[in-house]
């Protein structure tokens, strides 16, 4: 068989999109032999800058440089190029390591636009564009036939939406829910755990390296409300919005809430909720009181997990895909493989 | 897009052959639409008879008649055509749905050695033929370039293969563990939790219909080896044999070994293990003490679960899929849906 090129634009360099880069580099030989494929970078764009190489950015020299667009700098003066503010999308596949922007989705919604048109297939990390233009992205996508994957949007390394399309495909799903937010769930872990209240635990994860800064959309819900549309979207075939979920985050949760589920032999845990019934879903999130006997009493910390429950495959529960840029740069590699 | 038309021969026709059926019934028209597949079911080989049609048997009406070769007769009958002892494959796809013989992997290996040679695609559920001939199975179907899977014979409708191959691929798998036979599970948890004797439960299993009279393959922990040498051969790559799995069942748990569980906050699982050192593997299948903090404790009854450690991904933990004649049916429709 011939090998086929497959030539990489990536926006997005940060932790996410640098070790990508890592295990591109690393599984490189395994790539060639069992998919008969080569994945050449192509292009990488950065907040500041971008690099491109017709024949592939040397991504060994690069992994030795700094992050982000000093380190597409850095490579450039290096390699003797000057660099670009050239930022259109080359190549066959878009790859989006972008930040989430919840309120226009962009920079990720104007590549995606730009990937579509230049019949680009897309493996996105990002979940602003997505949740916002779902029905518009999607509808062009399948206009023109192009593959469009986003494990990285919806728990990364936790199988969602591979569960969903490939082990039940056609059962009929009377529930999906999850805890799907790393972030809120070391927080209320910590809480019931350690008996620690709501913002000293938040300091904690924040010294931790757990949550940034901004963890607004974690603690608020918003974060699993965004993975849950693209779920549900994508396994029931629906167009939901966030508009159409209830959202509640865990920024109120007491510690008399605490004592109240460690009296009950219970834990509290942030869940988002699909029910479906007659073809029609509702959508929710918000902290839920588990008894210890449940599988997800037993989600601890910054694990997530998905349960799925059918009429032809009864439940199935998963959980795991550790939280940290490498298990979301390999859910992307992953993504590629299954498509090719 | 032309509609595909797909023959399938089936090979045994128990409870779970016939829920097959009737899924292929119940799914017709979704299989069409959204798999652009049209399912027929060109011959059924019962133990004592089979039924043949060029145009295709007419599932709904086999459906209302009995169980087993007594059903086929009666078909027979209704249609007022002459029964068969042609056993013969025809068509595009073996559907293997006969009982598990470890012995000589009969009568599942003549029909299969049969498909591969009328360039069949193979959908297996019955362990014996595959634990028994993994590599000159898989050789030859290599070869002719066929598809081969058999979900219905690791597990059903708990994923196990799918996650290994979709969810991991080129992941380096430190470890595999499961929980992976139903009756023993029943038998330990009913153990724990009724604290009753082994003999005491073994009788409530098999009246509650959880197991069979011949019990000895779930009990003596070789179904577990059986799942466990399928599932490290398809997702390792690997070919190994029973021989290579040191097995021991849960016949010889005391009731001094519950007491033990119970003091120190633990169950006892039947466990089957693979460890991955530099690409060597080591299974081994066994009761084993497991904390009540673990995941893999809370997976009770006839329930099943596996669990993947790996180095890219982190710990992917999947429990459920019921243990029913309906969910490893559906394990078999899946396989077929994945393949085309």
């Amino acid at each position: 068989m011939v090998m086929r090129k497959i030539v990489i634009s990536i926006a997005g360099y940060g932790v996410v999109g640098k070790e990508f880069l890592r295990l591109i580099k690393e599984k490189k030989e395994d790539i060639k032999n069992k998919y008969n494929l080569e994945l050449v970078i192509g292009k990488i764009i950065g907040s500041k800058c971008a690099i491109f190489s017709d024949e592939g950015i040397d991504v060994e020299e690069l992994l030795k440089l700094s992050l982000g667009s000093m380190g597409l700098k850095e490579y450039c003066c290096i390699k003797n190029i000057n660099f670009s503010s050239n930022c259109e999308l080359i190549g066959d596949i878009f790859v989006d390591c972008t930040p989430t922007n919840l309120e226009s989705g962009e920079p990720a919604l104007s590549y995606i636009y730009e990937a579509i048109e230049k019949n680009m297939d897309l493996f996105l990390a990002s979940k602003g564009a997505l949740v916002k233009n779902y029905k518009s992205i999607n509808e062009k996508v399948k206009e023109k036939n192009l593959n469009i994957k986003f494990s990285g949007a919806t728990a990364a390394a936790l199988p969602t939406l591979d569960i969903g399309q490939i082990c039940l495909p056609l059962t009929t799903i009377k529930e999906i829910k999850g805890i799907l937010n790393g972030t809120s769930n070391f927080i209320l872990t910590s809480m019931i755990k350690n008996k620690m209240g709501y913002e000293e635990t938040l300091k904690l994860a924040f010294n931790k390296g757990i949550c940034e800064k901004n963890n607004n959309l974690d603690v608020s819900g918003f974060d699993t409300a965004c993975k849950m549309v693209l779920i549900v979207n994508n396994i029931l075939g629906k167009e939901v919005t966030l508009d159409d979920v209830e959202i509640q985050g865990i920024e109120n949760v007491t510690n008399e809430d605490i004592k109240k589920a460690i009296e009950n032999d219970s834990v509290i845990k942030l869940l988002g909720e699909c029910e479906v019934n007659d073809n029609k879903v509702k959508l929710k999130v918000s902290p839920k009181y588990i008894s210890n006997t449940e599988q997800l009493a037993k989600v601890d910390y910054n694990n997530k997990a998905i349960v799925f429950n059918t009429e032809e495959a009864g439940e199935i529960f998963c959980s795991g895909g550790a939280s940290n840029p490498r298990a979301a740069a390999y859910s992307i590699l992953k993504d590629i493989l299954n498509a090719y």
